[in-house]
């Protein structure tokens, strides 16, 4: 078990009814806020209204930046910045999902810093300040809610990179089930792959594979995350599920999922950024394309151990292989695309898509050339 | 699954030589600290010294207070305040084990507060400030390092009651698993016992079943202790287990174990609590000997549900029945003891016993006569 350091200082208010306490706990850092938001799902499922009238109340005057994409984009993050500098906001609020959250995490930054905000991504410059950032998370699937990180797509360089600093983790999230209710299914099913995606990428690239605590709490995680979908897409009215579902997902990418493993890659999630920035596809559609191609390359290169441990804990499976065809199974059950194909991406484009991942795979110190890019790839067709 | 709120700002430093990390930290708090630890185990296992040259490295004064008992007693709690006062101090240090850690959690209320610090633990007064709190742990067993409560005893009215407060979550702990590995076999045991307590008093009284992800947390972290704990009584030496049952506890104890469930009572703690206030035995033993008889009594009155669904997923057991004999069967493999005479305590004392109880049942709003707690510890004998 490695030597780690581990602190989250995000309060998480979480159930039923917490949108109400937005305001209380945003009046705290100021009087002036910029509300950031997507496609008006949050004006549907009665989020905006709440949040609006708790901000209103306690005496917080908005400037809203709706339009936020599913794939977050450089020029909607520059446009915030401004509207933030413009106003003078002295806080940034998410109501929304992943992509809202991780757009407000980088206008937080970019209106701290006199630069260019994509200067984050490329690892041109470090996060030093950032505005405090609060959060009402609608859909749980990245955990970027209880983390300091997030990913943003430059449209322009076709590039979907990273930034992070622990000035990133949100002051406080209201996690409420309730507003995941309506969900669509495909959104349910691609949350749950991508939570499965933290949990996993973590566990098969260890480091250090002594850390009893840790395999148990991600083996834990992974069984809540496939029980609780389970019971979602057989009722999608399921309160208790939708909530250990939300949980779940937080706790899956909030550093706990990995503490003690000393180096891990997100090579699958290096992988798959290129698959969204260059085909637009829902990020969960996409890691559930790259996951089992990666699987299969991580036993050929490493061997049965890992995948048989965790197949046995979470799947009842026995050897590695059966561990990633239940891993398949999952997906397809769940209504996710586990080939290229599926999501409308044609074998010829491999080449392309393991040329544009190389960028985030230098920019993340994975040792994984070109070649093996495209070998792992084409294990998807 | 119940609202709740979630804030754990205690930073965690852990893995090998930590210890040397505590100056740096702790002088962002000041330059004039107490410095609480116990019977002068650090002095043998090297914590003592790495931690007053790191502090002295630092420009830290260090005003010593050492001496804390095994079961923090009230008027070494008051000495401590009058030192920090008396002297100044800017924050406390604690090195040892959860007992010195509530101590210093005590003192650095008391030290904010113009009363008398029981008045924390008696209800008069709640803790509105405290001194900052850093520490070094080096037994796992408490959760203290990461939570915001502390237990005292008052030997005059041998009560050992407790006190709670956002401001008491330490700033900064530090976890070295290297400083365990010279720890006795019993303590190593009555650890592991007091990790299981604070993971099943939870489970099995939570007002909400229905709460997948915790569960599941709370089965994998049970998991871990129990084999980690095997593995350390089999090899003393090694680091991996002694590092997995150190984050083990931890975690045990840091909030996450309880989340969901609503209403949670520590039955078990509150009867312990008596044990050791009167026979001065460790916790770990008492909380051998409460809680087999716990369970079997919550056995009759709430159904099998719950102890079947943590024995079917902890011990691979089938009824009820089977998981409290396998608690026993754990806690007498590892050395602890599971009925009042292994402890030297006579059947005869259970009304004392459960006179003394009631302080805390009612203290802590749980909804036992003494009758009852009579029957829970006939139960034991």
């Amino acid at each position: 078990m490695r030597n780690f350091t581990f602190h989250n200082p995000t309060r998480i208010i979480f159930g039923k009814g917490g949108v109400a306490r937005l305001g209380p706990e945003a009046a705290a850092a100021g009087k002036k806020a910029l509300f950031v938001y997507g496609g008006g799902s949050i004006k549907k499922n009665g989020v905006y209204g709440a949040a609006s009238a708790s901000l209103a109340e306690n005496g917080i005057t908005v400037t809203e930046h709706p339009g936020v994409k599913p794939n977050p984009v450089l020029d909607h993050v520059r446009a915030g910045v401004e509207k933030a500098k413009i106003n003078k906001c002295e806080m940034v609020i998410a109501a929304g999902g992943g992509s809202v959250i991780d757009e407000a995490k980088a206008i937080a930054a970019g209106a701290a810093y006199n630069g260019d905000v994509w200067d984050f991504f490329t690892g041109k410059a470090g996060i030093k300040d950032a505005l405090p950032i609060f959060t009402v998370l609608t859909l749980p699937a990245t955990g970027s809610e209880m983390n300091s990180g997030c990913v943003i797509t430059n449209e322009a360089s076709k590039q979907k990179f990273s930034a992070g600093s622990s000035r990133l983790f949100p002051r406080v999230s209201i996690l409420d089930p309730e507003t995941t209710m309506t969900l669509p299914e495909k959104q349910t099913a691609y949350g749950a792959v991508d939570a499965l995606s933290h949990l996993t990428e973590g566990y098969f690239s260890a480091a250090d594979t002594d850390v009893i605590v840790t395999d148990e709490l991600v083996q834990a995680l992974a069984r809540s995350v496939i029980a609780s979908t389970g019971r979602i897409l057989k009722d999608p009215g399921d309160y208790n599920a939708r909530a250990s579902m939300m949980w779940s997902a937080t706790l899956s990418l909030n550093g706990l999922q990995s503490v003690g493993y000393g180096g891990v890659s997100f090579t699958g999630h290096a992988i798959e950024h290129s698959l969204s920035a260059l085909y637009d596809i829902a990020h969960g559609a996409g890691l559930a394309i790259v996951l089992p191609a990666l699987f299969k390359r991580q036993l050929e290169k490493t061997g049965p151990g890992r995948l048989e441990k965790f197949g046995g804990a979470v799947f009842g499976t026995k050897t590695a292989g059966e561990t990633i065809e239940a891993f398949e199974r999952l997906f397809k059950k769940i209504g996710a695309p586990i080939r290229l194909q599926e999501a409308g991406i044609p074998a010829s484009a491999i080449p392309k898509i393991a040329e544009n991942a190389m960028g985030l795979i230098k920019l993340w110190g994975i040792n994984y050339d070109r070649k093996t890019v495209e070998e792992i790839l084409t294990k998807a067709v």
